[in-house]
């Protein structure tokens, strides 16, 4: 009777897992109906970049946020929502960045900087120095400590405009911005100046967070990124004349490390309450814009995927989490001290999506997991499609996860179309303005939808 | 041998086609190179919609426009360019339009309307009546002449949120537009205002065209696109109460036919110069916006297929033909007369692509030939697969192509990303600032290799 059993159970396991599939696609399209509907992405947008703004670590905008990410979470109605201490960086950016070019004596041309993440400030009467161009770590190198001493190292190496995925041109650069200053230190060069990681040609100088490398307090440099606009012409104007100065005055500080929170929601699931699903992005921004798209984005629509299978009046099997993570931009102290309690306490964690990549139309989920895994998780993606989710891909999930990394968990991330993230990025024209309703809701839609098929994945 | 031969050949036939497939992604390579590190279209578009604007058929920018192609087109340097004769309608929008509602006599709430194209003037003081909303012309039809005589007919049926593809959700909706006002003046109508077709909620009237259906001169009504936010608040007011008035005053009016040009140019074939292939957009636009991506984008990206292969010196083997056709927006002139000419002249088109959907990230190309054809064009799929092109769909082309159909012909449409295509349609916000350059190269850089791998096919 067994062996009869089993028969019948392969004969048909086609046809059920096909009833499964489109059980699947009528629920799904119900989530999209009701995102593109009444999608409440845009709006809890609006709220959060028009009236609370750029949220940096250890500001009081930050402070808002975590008020009003609660709040949004209690409108919604969850099981439980917490709020989870983190120590997070404080740096301030202070009195606006000052600089100029100064081609020959007192003929000067400002072009629009602004300090580097946790650069340190110059002396209040700014620094002045000849210039050093460089592309790349290689050529500082070659360039040596006698030549560079006393200068300004000016890293000019563009984000590569051939690359279609514009987040692989980023990687190739900035490294610029994160060591640049470290480097340069070493050699003896008294600042740096970055070439803003853009894909424009813009007047936006384009923040971003840099590191010492260890370097002492009083060996440390300051460094500010400038404009795409304001490298070309410091560029070119070196190539006429390699003498020219360059002033630079900025007034940033360091302070010590203040308290503040990850933002935490969940419903308990059904059936099997101790595997975790998480949904989530970080709540911290740039101090520049007021972080729509890095990461204002994310935030909404990690609510939004709650607030959909509430009013769908889905009940999830396994607990689904929302994480709001504090300090990504310089720190990532929300995601790394999630995942240490994450360990402390013993959960476990079954998937985690991320959404940081901005509110652009949505294209792809990238998977963290093992091959085998994937290959089941691709079984999926024919469901998504007609709603323009062309593809599963394996690759790197969102930095906020990225500590939950180990061999059980599965990390994803939502992929929206690239071209347009990088001219806002961590920019002053990273605003809600740049923001397109359909286009978020969407991504909204579409992690909602991967967040069902997970629920009811390998059950 | 012969039967040898041709085993050897059946043999062989796959690794070939494989080493045709590998030497067309390299070269497709360098088209992206170009196109995404020295593209031409977003400068080219910056000139047409900046220096240039709006372009209405008739219009004295029309014809600056036709100057400018031609000159564009002698800039990129062809084996001959020449202008082809079209008469087109001459519309004009006059003064600008004036709406309010009057929720009781003397208090009035002005709502920004704008006449359809061809649409007949108001008389000078305008018309004032009351109003009978429908969503539907069944709707219009039961509701009969008794109560419809007299009144305002206001269209007010939405673009459905919930398609994904939007222009799927326009086509459920734009018949309001183009044929409401034939409708409600055969039910005694003195006028009809028509909820503009766009996804979001603006305060811009949209326009577009309209059509009399072979209503007499003294037959005719005014008709007028209301904004989404002017709809709506008319809508609730009238739920409110029944009997408030609408007060329209517009001053359009329709001119004799005019002199007019598609602009032509074209590189003849090395090998099959009797076979064309056609890449194509419309030059003319709709008067409000500078008509950036209806459909400068698609005109500049034309162009850019033509200066792109040219400048990576490939040497096409059919002929390629650039049409930048007249009066696509309100009467089609341009299309059908390149295609009558084309058919008196015995030209034999073998391909033609129009991109007229926006300059957004390219998505897909649509393909309407046979389905043997259509599944020996999708064996080139793959090899765009990498630049962000997920599929070739079987579906429509462009407008001013269609008159080209027939039997051997292979039609074919780049399809952008739809999402935000209709926040601007046929509006003042179709402007030069919604155009992201990257977006815009991207798919110039698609439809050139679409285009080479065209001149490739079947020799």
């Amino acid at each position: 009777m067994k062996y009869l059993m089993y028969s019948i159970a392969v004969l048909f396991s086609y046809s059920i897992y096909s009833q499964d599939l489109n059980n699947y696609s009528l629920f799904i399209n119900k989530i999209y109906d009701e995102a593109l509907s009444n999608g409440k992405s845009y709006e809890r947008l609006d709220y959060l970049s028009n009236q609370i703004g750029g949220r940096l670590s250890g500001s009081v905008n930050y402070e808002r946020s975590v008020k009003w990410g609660k709040k949004e979470l209690d409108l919604i109605g969850l099981d439980s929502i917490w709020l989870q201490p983190v120590m997070t960086p404080k740096w301030v950016r202070g009195a606006p960045e000052y600089a100029h070019i100064e081609s020959t004596s007192g003929n000067t041309i400002s072009v629009p900087v602004a300090a580097l993440g946790g650069s340190i400030s110059t002396p209040s009467i700014g620094i002045s120095a000849n210039v050093v161009e460089v592309k790349s770590f290689d050529e500082l190198t070659s360039i040596g400590k006698d030549s560079i001493t006393g200068k300004i190292v000016f890293f000019n190496r563009r984000m590569d405009p051939t690359l279609i995925n514009t987040f692989q041109a980023y990687s190739g650069s900035v490294n610029q911005r994160t060591q640049g200053a470290a480097k340069a230190a070493k050699l003896g060069a008294v600042g740096v100046i970055v070439r803003s990681m853009t894909t424009t040609l813009d007047d936006y100088p384009h923040t971003g967070s840099m590191y010492y490398d260890g370097l002492a307090l009083n060996e440390r440099i300051p460094a500010a990124a400038i404009s795409t606009n304001g490298a070309e012409l410091l560029s070119s104007m070196l190539s006429l004349n390699p003498n020219i100065k360059f002033f630079l005055r900025q007034n940033s500080k360091n302070f010590p490390e203040v308290l503040s929170y990850n933002v935490i929601g969940q419903v308990v699931g059904s059936e099997r309450a101790d595997e975790i699903i998480l949904v989530g992005a970080h709540l911290d921004s740039w101090d520049l814009g007021d972080g729509s798209h890095d990461d204002g984005a994310g935030v909404v629509q990690s609510m939004e995927v709650l607030r959909i299978l509430k009013t769908l009046n889905y009940k999830p099997k396994r607990t689904i989490r929302i994480v709001l993570f504090a300090n990504e931009e310089n720190g990532l102290r929300g995601g790394k001290k999630y995942a240490e309690l994450a360990k402390i306490n013993k959960e476990s964690h079954f998937f985690a999506l991320e959404s940081d990549a901005g509110g652009f139309t949505p294209r792809a989920f990238s998977f963290d997991t093992t091959e085998s895994e994937f290959r089941n998780l691709k079984e999926y993606e024919g469901i998504l499609k007609q709603y323009g989710i062309d593809n599963f891909v394996m690759e790197g999930s969102g930095a906020d996860i990225g500590p939950l990394k180990d061999d059980k968990v599965i990390l994803s991330g939502l992929r929206p179309d690239p071209q347009r993230y990088f001219d806002y990025h961590h920019a002053a024209s990273d605003t809600f303005d740049k923001i397109n309703k359909r286009e978020l809701e969407l991504g909204a839609a579409a992690m909602t939808a991967l967040i069902y098929l997970i629920d009811n994945y390998k059950l």
